[in-house]
């Protein structure tokens, strides 16, 4: 189908898809996310897999860890009754577990998508790479990972202050730390230790930090994609305007939309659990997030970290909807284009061409429930505000509660 | 406009619809649903609807034990003040009643619906028989009806634990089992006499399987129809892939999938009442059963069994959705295969087969207000979540009642 | 643009929608409304609409107080607390008010419509006449105002009873039934006489009538809309069946269905106020009686009154919607078919029959605010739901309020 | 593309839209907005923007003002509660300070828009100026504006009344005019002057303004381009009619009709930050003010300003709703003309014109979250019902406080 001949002898020093987003990978194997070899190779066929390794070993060790937090999340809402500071445990606690789950599958996968998306590169060799693409990735990487880490250790610190101050005398800082203010679920049923507490402090941490990946991934994703049907929209563009007749030319045109379409759906399919699982997440916790921001509070640092770690949530948010929409956006683009080609160009191809952007649209899906579009967004905002209005009727009296759990003591 | 004739000489040894689905509908009889005679016959000519039998005489039985069930409840509503629980046995019975009905209307039709099935089957004799179709069917429908039947023997027995518990020392346990735990309705009403209470019972269990059994039976009608489209599905794939340019192959491989939507649509005339049933009833017993969910239970054992039912509710809803949006999904699958059609191969065929899959879609219905496709499922969710929070703000006082009727004792 | 010429001779005994509608028009102008002349004529060229005529006066008079009743009502809510009872009675005269002017604007423009539903006819001419078409319009008339009647008949029967229940010794029974139960608004400011009391009483019918008549002008108007689509659908079926190849039966074809459809825009253009006025008022009174429906009522005539009206209410707009959808449902047919179309025969005709199914859904529409399709009664179902839910939260304890204006005394 | 040659001698005297528009422009540069020079110039050519000018020094002035007064609302939410007041002033003001910015944005690439509008304007010359389309816009501009001002003044007259009652006797009327009523949270921090308040007053007046003036801007950019829709629907219609088959003259047409759909997406890529701002604004204070609506008032004048602000905004929503929804409109009418073609005449053009009518629709959008049709009016009214019950469920013991801020004295 294709017609120019896949180049048998490949420049090792190339960009290739797989070498901007290693860095990004390599980050999440820090965290257990993604346990596949050769990620930092020359190209994409060192990429495996293997049951027996380290980094699936890690890996599994992280899901351990998770899965032992959320069964007793789990079992403290089962035998008393459930609030909402219960039930977020469990949410973070199972979709940490999810997502590591989820990305061990991706791995299983990734070496097989990663030559896909190489092939596709191929074809597209003569568009050039697209520009700064390696160093945006990277930036994004960088600012959204920083961020988060900031973010956390604010807390921490936060809470570590918050412990000092309110213990008794006869209390240790890391014991009402971990005890009282972090894991009551956990060391209500077992016994308190130091190394259990830090244990638990890393199986948060590394929540923390995939709940972050997964929204990071799925933006790179998006951008790498959607940066390769700009190059074909410039180039439907400039076919447009030079006024190429050529049916040949435009052939190629249409087929490597077609391959990119392609491709699309792919990782669509390897990826689309994950997009579920980051849009229930981030939708989940912006809810209770903005719940919890309807609360006095008169401490002034916590004020500013809340609205620190609210907006970053928010912005996380609009930031995966508006990349994932990207690619819709783009795929969308050559249609206006090709409808202004002018009569003598117009060919078969042209029409096929036409009736292909029209028909088959191209979108990132949570499991094809959802299409991630622009419209998405505007209809997640709108849920937020109708189920925020009604938790805010329905637990409202919490928000007076001058005893609550959460207060500053 | 089938451009292969129609085999003369049948063998009777071919697997057919009529074959795999007969041991779902057999089950089906055993509680008076869908009174045909044949379904085990060889092949569907054996099919055949008579109003002067004893399977038409036992789903009247059973629709009139319903009917008077139903009557029962609405005449509770109708002079006492309605709450959810009379609301909730008045939907029961009714859905019973109504499933009834339409599987009797469903009857008269199957013989001709099977023979229009059995047309499409010899025409599509050449891709084989779907691999494990049959064995598949059999699997779900032993799964799932095993699955209510254990739920019902739990209900059962855990009532009647109740009961002993209960109980006033000078009471019968069936005594207070039907006329205070299960039937009110009734037996506030008419005197009890045991007989009265097993009549009811039966009634009741048969009101649960066809609930159930009507999930089931989508299932088993999408896996089959699914299967079909994925057939021609890969057809297309193989015929785009070794680059078949003869339009008479082309031309005969969309007649198929003509054929197969014309199929689909004659189905979804014959079962959309069903389908509309099957997701009113889900949709209403989950928004129940969820607002149930947040009463505090103490016993253990009642904890268990509320999840268990529960959860299976919430399973067999997805199933059914998943199932049900299974065809569309497959009767779309064509469309991104045959854009890549490479252009020396491209004919008219191809295209009225694009213009086809585009424009005509396929899908299971409720009565054409809403098709089953995957989007549905998101907004069921949605709606269940609006709807469950407002519920709770109504009548949660419910939940607090600790002489709530539905309380340990 | 039509092949087949307009026939110069015209049989004046000829079916015609003119005169199967004649009988609901008449019976429409003894309540002031569609005030043009000639209805009764033998064809479409007797219409004419005059301003100085009887009719006018008539209709003036019925928009004159409509619009003094409504002014009344307005003053009340102004001046004092507005309540629900009170909005009520201003959307029901504000409605009527409406009706009336939308009904005097279309009796403006019904000569020419008529005239071109006419041309549509003549052109149809060799589909023959849809069948019962006549005697299916004037059932659905007489059932629809007949059950009106009754109604009004037995609220007015109703009120009267109650009148004498309630009433104080030295009350006459009129003076109660007016000033206390029925029009409180007016009798407020006004002196009470029982000329005025009749008076209020006759515009309270015309405006009970009026909102039943839209209803029912709609579904007539659809019927006879969607059976001559049906009429087209019927024939493409034949000649897709007997492989017509002929080009030019088709292109006839095409362009019946063009005129058609071209009609349809011209009705929709003249219809949409009155079904965007249809709609609403069913949609906001299905939700005051939703709500009345929760209220306790002891006296079993009122019971069953209750749930008659509020049934009649309910099984109006159903149908209105039904009917109205069923042009779309009817326009759309046309496309399965087309699809099946043998490659023999396929040609540009058909093609441009196809995108035309297409691209140019044809329905009624509310002022194209939403158009009538089967999806929209699901979206209107939700709707009510929704809504409802928040409404009995809000005034729910006016269910509980003993002392409450409407109850039995 | 375009067959045409763009005509080298240029009439100055001719109409165009650079000059139609210009009257609106000047009106909002006294307000700050639209930085732009040579507005008022004989044509497209004179426009230039530069940043050294005094009218970006004004426009950054207002734009210091506005976001003084956001900062001091946004200062006295993080320290005090929230409430319902506090939080409309915020999103006024800050609304007024994004408009600013993005009018300025605008006034960048306005000159380049009105080039690529003047040459569409050249290309349609021969289609003649739409009819009154230069006095429509001024009449526009007169009614909105001037309704406006109505408004501003009788809500300072009506509180400097009010000031004049409730003062104390030992206060000045404007010092509680400024500090009591208009502008608690400034003249909490800062000590009272009256240049200040007479400052804060007309950054007040320029947000008003400029409010209403986004919602106008919209409403003119779209009436131009609806009627240039409109000439080209006229000229099919004409040569439908007259059944031209020269495939030249089509084509030109459907050049035309692309080079119009180009300047829609120009135009809209332009404007989608401020349609956003101008539907977000809206929607937010209809929800205020329909919850104030319920609010008993006593004073009579009260009620009538009140009733008459309200009115404006929603009308102005409903007018800016209705004519973006218009450019939609119009761009979809050549379809249905187009599908009756007669068969003598179709030919690739055609087919190509009415493919791009349907696939490639045209609209305003807000920042492509949202296209505005007239669907999009409807799903805001639902919107705003429902909010509005939630709100009033939440918020409700606000309006029965009889000590309420807003109170008469």
């Amino acid at each position: 189908m294709n017609s120019r001949p896949n180049k048998s002898h490949k420049e090792e020093n190339d960009d290739s898809f797989h070498k901007s987003i290693a860095f990004a990978l390599i980050l999440g194997q820090c965290f257990g996310l993604m346990p596949v070899y050769g990620i930092a190779g020359p190209n994409e066929r060192s990429l495996h897999f293997t049951w027996k390794s380290w980094r699936v070993l890690y890996c599994f060790l992280t899901l351990i860890g998770t899965f032992f937090a959320l069964i007793m999340c789990i079992h403290e809402i089962f035998w008393d009754k459930a609030n909402i500071f219960e039930i977020t445990a469990v949410i973070f606690f199972g979709s940490s577990f999810l997502v590591h789950i989820l990305f061990l599958q991706l791995a299983l996968i990734w070496p097989n998508l990663m030559r896909s998306w190489y092939v596709v590169e191929i074809s597209m060799r003569n568009y050039g790479w697209p520009p700064k693409l390696n160093r945006r990735l990277k930036i994004m990487t960088s600012v959204i990972l920083t961020t988060a880490a900031v973010e956390h250790i604010l807390v921490v610190i936060s809470n570590l202050l918050r412990s000092e101050r309110c213990r008794n005398d006869n209390q240790d800082i890391m014991n009402f730390f971990f005890v009282i203010l972090s894991y009551p679920q956990v060391f209500a049923v077992l016994e308190y230790y130091l190394w259990a507490g830090i244990l638990m402090q890393i199986v948060n941490l590394i929540g923390t930090f995939s709940w972050t990946y997964i929204d990071l991934f799925i933006m790179l994703i998006s951008t790498s994609l959607s940066l390769r049907f700009q190059q074909i929209t410039q180039r439907v563009e400039r076919y447009v305007e030079t006024k190429v007749a050529d049916e040949v030319l435009w052939r190629a045109l249409r087929e490597d939309y077609n391959k990119l379409s392609k491709l699309c759906k792919k990782v669509n399919e390897a990826l689309s659990s994950i997009v579920l699982v980051s849009f229930g997440n981030n939708l989940f916790f912006i809810l209770v997030q903005f719940f919890n921001s309807l609360r006095k509070r008169d401490d002034t640092l916590e004020k500013v970290y809340f609205f620190f770690s609210f907006g970053f949530l928010i912005g996380r948010t609009v930031c995966v909807s508006l990349y994932g929409a990207w690619i819709h956006d783009e795929s969308q683009k050559p249609l206006p284009i090709l409808n202004n080609v002018s009569s003598t160009v117009y060919n078969t191809e042209i029409r096929r061409f036409i009736l292909h952007v029209c028909f088959d649209s191209v979108s990132l899906t949570g499991k094809r429930f959802f299409s991630i579009t622009r419209g998405l967004i505007l209809s997640i905002a709108g849920t937020i505000v109708t189920y925020e209005l009604v938790l805010i009727q329905f637990y409202g009296y919490m928000l007076e509660d001058p005893n609550s759990k959460n207060a500053t003591c």
